[in-house]
């Protein structure tokens, strides 16, 4: 069966994006693992990097992940030294996150991946029609009340840790 | 830890393009599955819709399933009385698939349900918005090489069958 070649045979416009953005989460993955990071730990660091210094709780559900998963992705980082667990100011009994001096390494790294992603993903569309796919996304994804750098898969899925 | 607003937060395109796809993706799993249906038995149908009385092996393939999955599904709504394996024409030990008037009905209410679906999903945008945002997503997958219809879980997401 050739592939058909009309437009309608992509299907409905949400059928494309779950299509496509399948499409950037499994080449994301894929990139990301020879860092040795899953998605998930992925978008704790880039979290890390812009807002250090919450509580474990806070972060947990801003990624609107399970507490538990989210202990065992900390103790891996930690671990690896990439960040660590300091006594709260506020609250003695919390831990604040932070990344390590080898946590902002390393986030460099995955700066240069994520953009190498991007590039790539979006080779096909021109620096101006990139900025509108954004735009028109970021305003579907504000309207669905979508929590900013929170993938839904960060809560349900085992294999995207 | 209260949603940051400004732009950036959202992070890349590339993970807003995967975080809405895989919001949109759930929204449809949950709303096809009034219909008793997995989004890829509704991807199945809507091919069996378009182009009909191909064989089991040409579906598959296309649909990137392995046969074993492939067969299993096409069991079950054949057991529905959704679509029925004929004798094929051309190479009689092949089965060549084709919907019944059950399916046929249950396409016609599959489509609404789509529809329902795209238009709560891409409210925020005015018409003219979401076809731009469809002419992206169709250059972006076609530059890809993704297979129109064929979604990336079907190949490999047990649950999404």
């Amino acid at each position: 069966m050739t592939k058909p070649a009309d437009d309608h045979s992509w299907g409905s416009t949400a059928f494309l994006l779950a299509q496509v953005g399948a499409y950037a989460a499994e080449a994301f993955r894929a990139r990301v693992s020879r860092l040795e990071l899953t998605p998930a730990q992925a978008g704790l660091l880039r979290m890390l990097a812009r807002i250090p210094g919450r509580s474990q709780r806070a972060y947990a559900t801003y990624l609107g992940m399970p507490p538990s998963r989210f202990v065992m992705m900390v103790d891996a980082l930690e671990d690896r030294g990439v960040l660590e667990r300091r006594r709260g100011t506020d609250d003695r009994r919390a831990n604040e996150l932070h990344l390590t001096p080898t946590g902002h390494r390393l986030m460099r790294e995955l700066g240069a991946v994520a953009r190498s992603h991007e590039s790539d993903l979006l080779a096909a569309l021109k620096p101006s029609e990139q900025r509108g796919l954004r735009e028109l996304l970021v305003r579907v994804a504000e309207a669905q009340g979508l929590t900013p750098g929170a993938h839904p898969g960060y809560r349900t899925k085992p294999h995207t840790e």
